[in-house]
């Protein structure tokens, strides 16, 4: 049999399933120990194999010992057994019928062993976290929701087990009325229908107890949900508190209407393309090189196309790489303009953008390509306008860092020399 | 017919007479059904109209697919037909006369087909959002009242449905005593004076559902609501915790009042300008040519009056303003003093300042003024000290930029040189 | 007669005398119109009396017109009566004997017109805040506290008005009582022994209107509660929130648990002298001239005291000060090590430090010292070591500001050659 | 007898005790008191004991006055004296038995002197933050648990006082069924089951009192235990926000899978080994003392190995330490390129590394390592490449950094051209 593998498609389904049968066993055994059932149903056969297969699945699954996966057998069983196997291994013991047929069904609070395995749910639940691409709010509701349900069905137990509610009822409804009761008051809402025997203190005080943690889990659900319902906007309002204040701003120095608008589409596009983060915030945080690694994905098949990097190896490559600056256009932008003197050039990751050559439009570039090489090698005016047409996602290479990596490679700043004079003496001829 | 653009005043008035008509069918549907009503009333028909019409207004819409704007009647017309058309016309049809014609008015429970449109609310909602100049705040109070209403509206009528309540009342009589017992429930309110009949599982139940739906709808709202009263003030709050911050520290440092007075104005003076906002983060967040084009707006006309800058073209002016810095001074501060060595000159965008010369005024200038520009072409002392009169918001150019321009614009680099001889000439003149 | 300032002692005062005497009409005005007292009382009187001065002091009082503060009568005038003058006449009126008189005592119901200056009551409070130095928090709680009363006062009269409660009590009883029906109802605790009548539909939509809004303020006032309680103590929690992190990260790289302790020490100094803003935040949040006239007042007096400032002019302090860079040692902490090359000098703003040659102390030295200026002329070894002896706050000034002073100022550049000169020949006639 | 020293064991131990015995007596004492019950018991007197022993320790324990420890026990009991002292002896004073001796047992009233003591029991709380190593949110927890147990306590013998409840019970059972009604009433369930006589308007306004104070401590608590619960998870919400944003954008930019995961994973290490810290988040806010203190604490050893600095003295390395700058690197990196002109060295301070030459692995090198050292003297071609086997924090020394040191240290950087000297001759010679 081959290792499972944490994270694989075969690991979390039996990680699901162990939690679903963690979760009918802790609601099943409380409510047949205090119905007075004392016989194992098939449910608790079916979760004994389970978990007893689930010992076994434990000597064949990697492990994460901090921050190394254990992969190797010998280890993998070492490590269970200084961690979970007991608490694992006890969970599965089928001791109802091990004990019963020994003393009798009275041992059947024996059952309530199994419920140790909770224990482990909570590592369960972070396996989840770490591995299932679910949003983290809402894998904390599930956990929110078993914990909840776990302890609303025990105080409900509890209740009948203290004789409240109405004793005569086949036990079935009892637990309903009994639930029914837990809830009302958990909730705060206390209709008052069922209150505790006011003859029996045991009564009062267990409401009393009931009551404290009720307060404390009904703030902590109200904190929680809050906060959850925070979280999964917390971008989306930054977003448009950032707006709000940009537009505050901007009526407040009476900028004409058509720029807010071209403001404002530009936050748009911000927060479609990318939920509001610049590039600018996405590379600053991640280290070097990485940072190098997504700029190369990004741009090396454009890379390649410039005349000026034909002749240049990969390490080379590298280096230009790391000195791109992604700049974003709004449709409209003038990227360069006919005239200016340019100290970069551009490339065109996403996005349209026209040529223009006094005012005429002389050729449409479209992602992939690249423009404004020239001014690499010598400063000079632009010879032509570059316009975006749709929203753009360029990067930018500045001369100063290109004259860097000249002085760095002087094979390099060989072949530029060559092209460079070969071009001053074509444009001669041109002249 | 013209087609309809997306955020028009029309489009949005369609959709907000679309979202009412959607509450309404919403609210009277049900409540017809479990009232025992069977014939379509007038509202039915008004509705069944309002929503074919729909059908066809989408038809002659514009629609955002993507960031993509569709204007082609036959691509929207694709658009709409692979979307939304569905819902609309299942929605729009009139179901009970259809069937009601054919098999009786017992097939009223149809009606309930016309829900099906609810699910286009969030998409309405959406589209207001973006279009509308509305505080979100806002927006989703409404949006959260929508939902609520509807809940509490069905979960009192199930309340009927099961037999809960006092059921010799006339039906609007229980209706309004049943959205009292929702109302009290959800609320966690829970007077008790109406519960489940204890002899109804089905009632016991269905309170437990309503409470716990209640808690988590509660926990929303509590949870929304302080989070919009969060946000609301949230510029303010950290406005004045930093100003809580800045007294202690002032205190600590035991720095005279009257200082302490001025920095407090100054706050004030921001946060009532701009709420907090600095001008330096304003532009930081924006892409580069937007950044120019703002400030080009705010300072082209003071630019064309800088003798310096009288020949220069709009490319070099754009160029200048990239330049430009931001800069507040309070009442009564020196901007310039007279004997301090300048490196940069200052354009008043709006303010009043007084020019002193030996600490006599002798002169007031106003928006739109400029002063200290012949640092930019040599080092020198201040001739005259030039102080705020009130709040000023200037834009600083420095020396260091200029002649970085100067360097890059070779025939600019010209005429400013001319214009320096000159001017040495006639200060030896003077001399 | 002179014009109240705003801000000033008696302006606060009468402002909260006003808000007091709305309060106090808010609440009596109904309470004896639903109890059917038809009399106006003394406190009728003494608040007309109250608001008829207001009228007469608002003409009086100095106003702020957004960022300008009119301080000429006529101005003030004209600005009041276009502004609150109609609200404060008319809720000044005393309506009930003017018309009492004329139609008898059943007119009482005009008192209530009076309650028209409610809507003054924001305006009054706002001013508080400007000018009261409480804590935002504080005076938030105490508009929560005068709008929650006055609701829940009005929905008690309601409650008796449309006959809840028991209608055979005197009526202080009754108010007594709905007070208690109506508190009992939006904190969400309805005990039920008060319930609307179940044959009064008024009652019934009553007390839902009461939930709803009840519902509404509660959720309003927990968030409120909630975040006033985040805020105070907001920056103690991200100061301890930091500490955590801190910790733990050198726990993870092992770091000597002295080294620990006085990292440790050092957050704390943070927290108890400046509630954990260091001076880079504090100085890099004012515009540049504030932050220079800040510098200037903690460091003139030792500025003065440098033997290479005495010839300098108050324009070139200025400068100076606006070099410096604030620095925090903890005891124990060498500011300079024998043997160093130095490249700046520092003043000494507060605490102790001592001068230690080869090990040896020779001097100690308090506030308003400076060390380590002829670095400053001329880069070499430093000939002591300085020890801070307690938390020092320091201002340092480095060789490279020096110099730029230097260039900028020919002058003073010439003295200090002078100075390193003389210093030069008496060290080579020490040798 | 020695000092008590703060934050010592015994001082932290005896502290805890103290607020327990304050919480007893705050129990017990206002019980005994509606219970009628008149003699001292035996906890009264052991209090009573550890009280006054109290006052002893206190003139024997350090004292923190402002910023200083005073450890001089005549300025300690001047301070204790004008402070504290007072407070601590009039709660410890017997005052039952010492009057009750003369007037007889109806003085039991003055036993609630005792409860002066409870103003100190917030100086207790800080001084355990200060000193234990808790999390803050769990002390906040225990605050609020004795102050809201006080609370409710007195508030059920309140209600007990003015007759409320079950008269003819045991007083036991009667405080029990107290508690249970104010608990039912704070935490705002409201069963109804106990409510206020409705002909005592004592009771019907003490229960007002009771729900509005419950409605602010509901309210606050809610709002703690939310905050609470957001704080306990701050870090690591924000962490797993961030990573949620980064998922987002990669998608958006199409990044392949393979880097996706480098990049998820490289976040899970950040987490793990230093909860989402960076290193230069870290250093950025030390100053710059204790910054080169833990810097050299890290890369001492290993500084000492490098050949270059092996002249060098510890004020030379100190300053070599401040120019270090931290470096992550991920398993595969390349940190090094064969072929690349380099322009640092790096010093490996955790993980391994491997060397290779054209694609051969030559050696591994663990933590304490250095490479690439050499182009500190003269910026050449990396003639190896090394990549990181492991998650490598890295020290980073820039050729940059090194060269301004040699021109700060004459005499280093004589030794540094005799090396570079030296090794270029054996170059030759090697060739």
């Amino acid at each position: 049999m081959p290792l499972l593998s944490l994270g694989s498609r075969w690991k979390i389904s039996w990680d699901v399933l162990i939690i679903i049968a963690i979760f009918a066993s802790s609601l099943v055994i409380p409510y047949r120990l205090v119905s007075g059932e004392k016989q194992a149903g098939l449910l608790y056969w079916l979760v004994t194999f389970l978990f007893i297969v689930d010992v076994a699945v434990n000597f064949h699954t990697e492990v994460k010992d901090g921050l190394v996966i254990l992969t190797d057998r010998r280890e993998i069983a070492r490590y269970y057994l200084s961690s979970w196997f007991w608490v694992d291994l006890i969970s599965a013991l089928p001791l109802i019928p091990l004990f019963g047929w020994v003393w009798g069904p009275q041992v059947s609070v024996l059952a309530l062993v199994r419920l140790l395995k909770l224990v482990k749910v909570p590592k369960l639940f972070r396996a989840l976290r770490e591995f299932v691409e679910l949003p983290p709010a809402l894998l904390r509701l599930f956990v929110l929701f078993f914990w909840f349900s776990l302890i609303a069905h025990v105080m409900s137990l509890g209740w009948i087990a203290i004789g409240g509610g109405e004793i005569d009822r086949p036990f079935f409804d009892r637990y309903i009325r009994a639930l029914y009761w837990c809830i009302t008051t958990i909730a705060t809402i206390g209709y008052g229908d069922y209150t505790p025997n006011h003859d029996s203190n045991l009564q009062v005080i267990y409401t009393i107890a009931v009551q404290v943690i009720g307060v404390g889990m009904f703030g902590y659900i109200v904190g929680n949900v809050a906060t959850l319902v925070v979280n999964i906007d917390a971008a989306r309002a930054s977003f448009y508190t950032r707006m709000e204040e940009i537009r505050n701003y901007m009526r407040v120095k009476r900028i004409p209407i058509s720029l807010q608008n071209r403001i404002k589409n530009y936050y748009h596009y911000l927060w479609e393309t990318r939920q509001g983060i610049t590039d600018v915030d996405f590379f600053s945080t991640l280290p070097h090189p990485l940072r190098t690694e997504i700029a190369l994905f990004l741009n090396k098949a454009i890379l390649e196309k410039v005349p000026l990097f034909k002749t240049a190896d990969e390490i080379f490559l590298r280096e230009v790489v790391e000195e791109l600056e992604p700049v974003v256009f709004l449709p409209g932008d003038f990227i360069i303009r006919q005239g200016q003197y340019g100290d970069c050039m551009y490339f065109l990751n996403t996005g349209q953008v026209e040529v223009l050559v006094n005012g005429k439009r002389v050729a449409i570039l479209s992602e992939g390509s690249f423009f404004g090489e020239m001014v690499l090698i010598k400063s000079e005016k632009r010879s032509a306008s570059v316009r975006a047409l749709s929203y753009c996602d360029t990067y930018k290479l500045s001369r100063h860092s290109f004259e860097r990596l000249r002085q760095k490679y002087p094979e390099f700043d060989r072949q530029i020399s060559e092209i460079s004079r070969e071009r001053e003496k074509s444009l001669e001829g041109e002249e």
